[in-house]
């Protein structure tokens, strides 16, 4: 069952000829902007020049920088009031990066989305609860408009108050909710201060989450502490937003819409492609976006083409979840750690809880580590040798991990500081 | 020039057979529903026996009682798989009110916002700031899809962050903005505070205000401070939200768009239409709304028909301002008294700043009622007679207005606690 079989199950083959004619298509505009105009004059880039998907890698990358020295509308191929929608980071200070969409933009923006829900299982008959910011944050608008596509009833709840977010779930009988992850932990701790079984007292089937970089056993502990199963999405607001790719049942993999976005994975260092299956920077090239189109779009999100083919039978390759960012790693003591290195250990653990920090601090003029854990309440107990005994487990596995020490303090549930949107990971506070 | 000239200056004779027509297929469609089924099989009411506009008083009228009493689906006329998109009021306790849109009544809804924004004088070369909540409340969707279907280059800049949204301004050229009357005057403060002139710093033109109470004179104010003219909205949750009526170029009085809304005017206590051009409660019956149409819907705002026809050619009649809402209405010393009653002559001083809030107190078993009110810089001067004088005039222009003396506290610019969303004008303090 699929929302658009034409595209999605549509034989490699000749997914490659429609990519090829829309690659085309879009560099052809991409020329009609100012950015774009002057580069392909200046490396003698001409559309019809790109004739098989290799070719591709003959074409310059883009990067945030270069978004942001041509702000606001050097990428722009229609003049400003051909658009009828911006999107742009926040900031109230420097150029933000800003995207603009015209009708077929959000009309194909929205199709996307409506596909990738459809492809994580939901339908017209499900209650959509859409707990994410709105207005310029691409999630509040971007699953509205495509949820509202696919037919199901949208409740726009927005982000905060837990309370009335439950009360919203039991007045209307919602079946599925997209949120961040580390949400839905808070969301459950409310369910049990308020009384209430979320398996008992909603009709709660599906999540979709996402917009946030969590490992797989983050999301098994959502889905065991729920009985709901949460898929992954991924998307950027350079890429519109969500959408982009999605988790099928299989939950093996996202499926990235190949025919929407070309898709490249190269070496960070290097700019050459890496062997397939292997990790690297994710790249990408808009194939039916009309006001801005962006060619090979340095991501700065790391990841993998997951190999073989999907049982689902989409021929769209899976990506792997997002490892990293490139611009998320931080150097201590002369090795390269990505915060989810350290997630991916601490989540072995059954007695950790639903929050960590990793604090980075300059120390007698030695930079050093240190994790701070919120233990589950059951293992929060006084028993101060057992305590420690699991401080130096969990050392001796990150160290493992990552090849340096870090200090580990195991502190109590809900004392780390929460907050408001996406869960705040890392905190340096060395000297430079 | 208007948007849709075929409904907009339709001859008013062909207008009440499009209203006729509607309104047989709106009942027909009403009966399919829980509430208006039951209501209408008892009452013995049969769509086609509605023959004249006229026959519509033999209809049962639709409160808000009503709704919440019938929450959630009592008034659907479709499965709740059928609807894409709900809007409910909040709060945590007791029923919301909550109304279900299908695709063709948001398809609809968007129509009329459009309609209303190029009434006002809206353009699809125009940038729209809409300044308002997202999600649930129903100005963020509503005149996003609208503005959107104008053409305009919509920005989602939703609520806050004022320092924001004069960045968003100058980075995009916002031209037109919607939002809250008191948001404009705060909007105002702020850009003085960073030392900018809108008119010399902005390519600001056209503001769209509604969702909040205000009197012409203040309207005057906004328009002068910026040099901008600014268009009177109106809208409620029950009828979608914006988009019911507008005012044009003209600025004298709102179009109530008849094709979509037919509207009433009615003596709240006698429930019967008031004279031509008299003041009464607003009741509107949905036309053109297939999930959950609503018949003679009584809004409980207070305003009145302008008589004559409109220079711009279109044959909608205008409302005039909402003067009140009988439930804001409060009784003092036996006397009923509406806030913007108090408003409108605090307008008439310029001594008198952009915020007042009206106190109810039980002062040794008596009801006493103070007005604090803040002043402009200028006059907020240390000459402690001059305030005393001035505090009397004020005092007694009210009195004059609701026939009770009020205290009159002058305080300093700023100095009254600034709500986040809507203004809040009357703090009733007594004991019951
Ligand atoms: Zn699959
Ligand atoms: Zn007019």
């Amino acid at each position: 069952m699929y929302w658009k079989p034409e595209i999605e199950i549509l034989p490699r083959a000749q997914l490659h000829t429609l990519q090829i004619q829309r690659l085309q298509e879009s560099l052809a505009r991409a020329a009609q902007s100012p950015y774009y105009g002057t580069l392909f004059r200046k490396q003698g880039i001409r559309p019809e020049s790109i004739r098989t998907i290799d070719d591709v890698r003959r074409l310059p990358f883009t990067t945030k920088d270069d978004l942001r020295s041509n702000f606001p509308y050097g990428f722009l191929t229609v003049p400003k009031q051909g658009a009828v929608r911006l999107h742009c980071s926040s900031g109230t200070t420097g150029n933000p990066t800003v995207i603009f969409h015209d009708n077929h933009d959000l009309a194909s923006w929205a199709d996307l989305v409506a596909r990738s829900l459809y492809c994580a299982g939901l339908r017209d008959t499900d209650v959509f609860q859409n707990i994410c910011g709105y207005g310029l944050f691409t999630g509040g608008l971007g699953f509205q408009y495509g949820a509202e596509r696919l037919g199901a009833l949208v409740i726009p709840a927005a982000a905060g108050n837990t309370r009335r977010q439950i009360k919203l779930m039991q007045d209307f009988g919602t079946t599925a909710i997209h949120t961040i992850p580390s949400y839905l932990f808070r969301l459950h701790s409310a369910f049990v201060e308020l009384g209430l079984d979320p398996q008992r007292d909603t009709s709660l089937r599906l999540f979709v989450i996402g917009a946030e970089p969590h490992t797989e056993a983050q999301r098994q502990r959502i889905e065991a502490l729920f009985g709901v199963r949460a898929f992954n999405s991924y998307g950027l607001s350079e890429m519109n937003g969500p959408g982009v790719a999605f988790e099928c049942e299989h939950q093996n993999g996202l499926h990235v819409w190949e025919d929407a976005f070309l898709t490249e994975i190269i070496d960070p260092d290097t700019l050459q492609p890496v062997p397939d299956g292997e990790e690297g920077e994710l790249v990408f090239t808009t194939l039916d976006r009309h006001a801005m189109p962006l060619i090979r779009y340095r991501t700065r999100d790391l990841t993998r083409f997951i190999p073989g083919e999907c049982p689902c039978g989409r021929t769209h390759r899976r990506l792997d979840r997002i490892s990293g960012r490139t611009d998320d790693m931080f150097i201590i003591k002369g090795c390269n750690v990505f915060p989810m290195q350290i997630e991916k250990v601490l989540m072995r653990f059954a007695e950790v809880g639903t929050d960590y920090v990793i604090e980075l601090e300059t120390i007698d003029g030695n930079d050093e580590i240190t994790v701070k854990i919120e233990l589950q309440k059951a293992w929060f107990t006084g028993d101060i040798e057992a305590l420690e005994k699991l401080s130096r487990r969990i050392a001796n596995e990150v160290r493992d991990e990552i090849l340096v020490t870090p200090g580990v303090r195991l502190v109590e549930p809900g004392s780390l500081p929460k907050s408001e949107g996406k869960a705040v990971r890392v905190i340096d506070c060395r000297k430079s």
